[in-house]
């Protein structure tokens, strides 16, 4: 019986550097832009909000990065993270491909996030930063870096998409547990927020708001940054652990893929496993089929313009070129909530143009139906983020039966859904249902894109 | 920077037999008496609630138990489980004291509860049956033998005590997650169930009551059998596979304990982590202090009578000599809901007869308290139960600050509290109590304990 097949390393094989793709793309991104002068912004323009150690990782074009050895340290927590086999799923479906995953639920935070939460809240300390502010959806970020607050004697504020505060108190409580303190957004507590409150009182938030809120925040205090969980160069470089540490874990077993697949919000977890794989291919190595899995209630990647648009609602931050559906775009309340952003990672949109990555969009419901089969064979409950990259994965898998083809697939299992099980209860029950974006608010959205010619 | 230092084993390093304490024992508990006759019982009267495998392992004096292969394969997911030096708790306490911990959390289902549940679920499967019925209290059981039900293939039907099927949808959702039932007890499905509801209608239930429902349905249905989630020898057996881990996690530290903590509802973590070092001071080894802690609301080793009595609140079990509060004592409705057993296992009851181990209790409060500290330093969210014994090694860490001494102290950190964020939020938010036990509720209960002089 070879029921778990589980690939474990030891702490020295923890990553030494993060991996940054922007030494092996053959063109780089776009400049990111400042919003008034358009004109492409310099370290100092981004000093207000973050430590200059993570602007220079921001521009920097090295292929490594140097883990600092106290990072690394804190990793050992949870580092290197399982990959596994799922051979009990293989059964299930009947395939003939091979099935791999990187668990990253093994987190105290339960996700990928912690990785660069870790990072972000050990620059601040070292920049004698005493308060950050961030926003969260799902609350995955949040926790995380309330997490890493707490290990860093930092006081971390968080303002939470009202619909997700509401939605999922245990997120809230697990940051309080963590000390930090948490508040709805639109808040009362900046101009931002109550700009959005003015015109409606019981707004349900969005992610673009809950950026405002907390850049505002870290604008106006000088003991204050700001930090963000996803789409900016750093926080997709501090997550290529995930698919480094893969990479090693696949040599174990003698195999490597042919198949990628993860789920995209902001892009981080994509990226994480996904870039280290990218950067070999780019450097000479096997081609990889890389698929990013998005909710097609909020599709930047497959429906969204690729141009230059602002990171939040309140069009505080620079003008970054991504694939965005508009800064005023508000998702539906689906689950997923780690997912519901109105744009996409500068560097995965980028990788998306350039022929490297492939997108697809899937609804809600199949998604959790895909979860539950996986809970029921491999004995973890993903997140409903996750959820995305199990059916991509699994639908891979059928088409390798389909087709009699032995593909390697490897996808990211980014988070479990312990706190998530409202989501679960709901699929059980029959009460989801698949919410598409709405055409018209979309095409209003789109149609408020800056206009920027660079 | 030595922030983190876990010990980490592969999967060669699981163990590959459970230890029997029976063996080491200078005498052996009192027998399980049959309730009619109340002579001894033996295998062929427990047949109708277990395989005769189990039956077999409930009455071994054997030493050493070899654990199935396809049991060791499962294990393979999650063990051998981290054992960790909780170097940022010192720090925080400022202690001398030495603080470890194994952490049981990452088993898929959240606690130690699948040690057992994966091996019941073999060996029922082994035997032919098709449905197993059970109990539970918080759902960590439930859940986990939801989770093992999944994998083998064996329908699984839980009775949830209907307080906790309230307050905890999450853990009921993750249950059917894996494809289990999971029913309100008192419910209507059984004569037990139904009889306390004619008595009152909106009863709370208690594991008591869940137990008899869940017996019932296996005594009278061929192909369905029982399981029990604790308190039977077989059950502690397998969990020792925690403390065996240990011993060769601390050896790799150059280290052996002074003391060792651990939570006690039924006695199964306990056991899991105490008993093979026990049995190693039984055979010559060193003498370790060896401490349960148990809620002040439910304080059967503490203030229990040590008495024969039955395990469930219907009288289908057997009668066991153990330290009990009455089978009809309801204790209140406070949050480690799996702490809530009138009674306690007889191996560890009759430990402390012997004066191997000592029981201690605490209020609820200055168990969360705990749990919110060793959160903040060691990034990991404790279950409510699991706090009683982080709040004992807490303390047993601030005595030896007082004292002066640097010993070393080990802890089961049995599960995490990601389904018992509630509890959490109600702590921050004031509203929990500290609810003793009724004096009087608990004389009755005493005074209606069986006359058996065996």
């Amino acid at each position: 019986m070879t029921d778990t097949v589980k690939y474990v390393l030891d702490e020295t094989h923890i990553p030494k550097r993060w991996y940054n793709i922007m030494a092996d793309l053959p063109s780089p991104p776009p400049p990111v832009l400042h919003p008034g002068t358009k004109q492409p912004v310099g370290p100092d323009d981004l000093a207000p909000l973050f430590p200059m150690s993570l602007i220079l990782q921001e521009v920097s074009t090295d292929r490594e990065i140097d883990i600092p050895e106290p990072v690394r340290e804190i990793y050992k927590q949870w580092r290197p993270s399982p990959l596994y086999r799922a051979r009990r799923l293989e059964k299930a479906l009947q395939t003939p491909a091979k099935i791999y995953y990187k668990y990253e639920g093994v987190s105290p935070a339960g996700s990928h996030k912690p990785n660069t939460a870790v990072a972000q809240a050990f620059y601040n300390k070292e920049a004698g930063v005493k308060k950050i502010t961030t926003e969260t959806g799902a609350g995955q970020w949040g926790s995380s870096l309330a997490f890493a607050g707490a290990l860093f004697g930092l006081e971390i504020k968080v303002f939470m998409v009202r619909v997700s505060y509401n939605q999922k108190p245990y997120r809230r409580a697990l940051m309080e547990t963590y000390g930090a303190k948490c508040i709805a957004s639109p808040s009362n507590e900046t101009q931002s927020g109550k700009a959005i409150l003015a015109q409606r009182a019981d707004h349900p938030g969005s992610l673009g708001i809950a950026i405002s809120e907390a850049v505002e925040i870290a604008a106006t205090n000088d003991d204050t940054k700001y930090a963000l969980g996803s789409v900016l160069n750093h926080v997709l470089t501090h997550q290529t652990i995930v698919g480094q540490e893969a990479i090693e874990q696949l040599a174990m077993a003698g195999d490597y893929p042919d198949i990628i697949v993860g789920c995209t919000g902001g892009g981080s977890n994509f990226a994480g496993i996904a870039f280290p794989f990218i950067g070999a291919q780019l450097r000479g190595g096997k081609k990889v089929k890389v698929i990013a899995i998005e909710p097609t209630a909020c599709p930047s990647l497959t429906r969204g313009k690729y141009a230059y648009d602002f990171g939040d609602t309140g069009h505080l931050t620079p003008l970054v070129k991504m694939h965005t559906l508009g800064s005023t775009f508000t998702p539906p309340g689906f689950h997923a909530g780690g997912l519901r952003y109105h744009g996409m990672a500068p560097l995965v949109s980028h990788c998306l143009q350039l022929g490297l990555i492939e997108a697809k969009s899937y609804n809600q419901i199949e998604c959790f139906s895909a979860g539950v089969q996986f809970a029921r064979a491999e004995g973890i409950v993903p997140a409903p983020e996750a959820n995305h990259a199990v059916k991509g994965a699994i639908d891979e898998a059928i088409r390798c039966k389909t087709e009699g083809k032995s593909k390697t697939i490897l996808f990211n299992l980014c988070g479990h859904g312990h706190f998530d099980m409202q989501a679960y209860t709901d699929y059980f029950a029959g009460k989801l249902t698949d919410q598409s974006y709405e055409e018209s608010e979309l095409a209003m959205a789109l149609a408020g894109l800056p206009s920027v010619t660079a």
